[in-house]
């Protein structure tokens, strides 16, 4: 029996049919499939994914990072090669490695990166992955929106209730608002995120769109530090947790 | 009893869990899943709705459009509004109307446009909507073989076994290769399509980008009038029924 050791894997899900991220007894969840299909590669009884964002229901990712430890000889390669033969076609470990010794997915994060995609017009294809608002918006006010946001903020205008975070202060790197194909896309990165954070972000940008100077806007609710001042929150399925960034790896904005 | 007359429903529709667009017993198709709406939201027993592009199983469409007959006084709007809320999420009526006298949507055709999307690597949420090709290409020889195929030509090279189509003569208004997001996409527009026939241009459009001349490939094949020359047929969730134009609509490049 060897010493337990990390490994890192990045992590792609269509989170439709996913009860989210987390592990919940009885429910098809993220973490769920891939611990039942790392413990059937490795033979054990009990493990344990960490997820560097817990993403909620209907939620997407691209670039999650988890992290497991395990006493194995296999190389971290062959282990996320073996897991996806037994996982749905809906949740892939697009890499698999080694890790260095102390990584954990979660608490050795540096940064997050979400995109959360809006559609022009309903789209049946597409709308899987992307939100279609009902309401009106000014799309160069929502654009201009964004300027207020980088810098270190306390975000608590953008965090719902029923969140276990700890520290509403959060470094965002970048956000912005550009075109995808079919609609807008807003993008972000930052240490940490609050609970639908992102979400709340969106749905304010869309409500402050209109007013005369929306960074103002934008800045007046980040300042308030109140939940009652921000917008509301937009659907999960327009959302998707692109990258996470380690100490040492390069932070493109 | 009014005289019938006809409607026309432009409909889209995610593919993946339909056993294509045509009616068949016990399958979960489109055309099935139109019928029965429609069947239910005017109470006849009897309804044929007429499809201009028989999409295969895996197949996708944002702008197919349909036709059928009926002896009601619901404008068209109605109708595809009503039959929208007895319909599943993954079809949707995106507009209803009345059509002309003698309008039948396969017949009045007189063009067809068609997407298909690749992607530069495979991706859970895109992957989708589009086809990650094993085997290697050159992407510009991809794009230059395309130059071989407007015009009208016999295309019984692109064609498919167990086709019924008589007229395998198509006038092949524009054929192209362009970027989307996530990498390759290719468009093209016609009279109208032999059996499987975006598939095995595509299929065969990878097989000749590493030639010499791409585009003298691409039109040796096509001249050969042989489906034996012609490339492999590539996966059906690549590709999407964009349009259809009718008489008088303009027909844009």
């Amino acid at each position: 029996m060897t010493e337990p050791r990390p490994y890192r894997l990045t992590v792609a899900y269509d989170g439709t049919d996913f009860h989210g991220w987390q592990r919940q007894p009885g429910l098809r969840t993220v973490q769920g499939e891939l611990e039942r299909a790392i413990r059937d590669v490795l033979d054990v009884e009990e493990l344990a994914v960490n997820g560097a964002g817990r993403t909620d229901a209907g939620v997407h990712a691209r670039g999650q990072v988890a992290s497991f430890l395990a006493s194995t000889r296999l190389p971290g390669k062959a282990i996320g090669a073996l897991a996806n033969k037994r996982m749905p076609r809906d949740v892939r470990i697009v890499e698999a490695c080694d890790a260095p010794a102390g990584f954990h997915a979660r608490h050795s994060a540096r940064a997050r990166r979400y995109q959360y995609r809006m559609l022009d017009r309903p789209d049946v294809m597409f709308g899987r992955f992307a939100w279609h608002p009902a309401r009106r918006y000014d799309a160069q006010g929502m654009v201009r929106s964004a300027q207020a946001l980088a810098g270190t903020h306390d975000c608590s205008s953008f965090e719902s209730q029923g969140s276990s975070i700890v520290n509403p202060v959060c470094r965002i790197d970048f956000a912005r608002w550009t075109r995808w194909e079919l609609g807008w896309m807003f993008e972000v990165q930052a240490d940490h995120f609050l609970y639908h954070m992102v979400r709340n972000v969106v749905g304010t940008a869309i409500e402050v769109s209109r007013d005369a100077d929306p960074a103002a806007s934008m800045a007046r609710i980040l300042a308030a530090r109140s939940r009652a001042t921000g917008g509301s929150t937009v659907a999960p399925w327009g959302l998707s947790l692109e990258a996470v960034l380690f100490e040492g790896e390069e932070v493109p904005a």
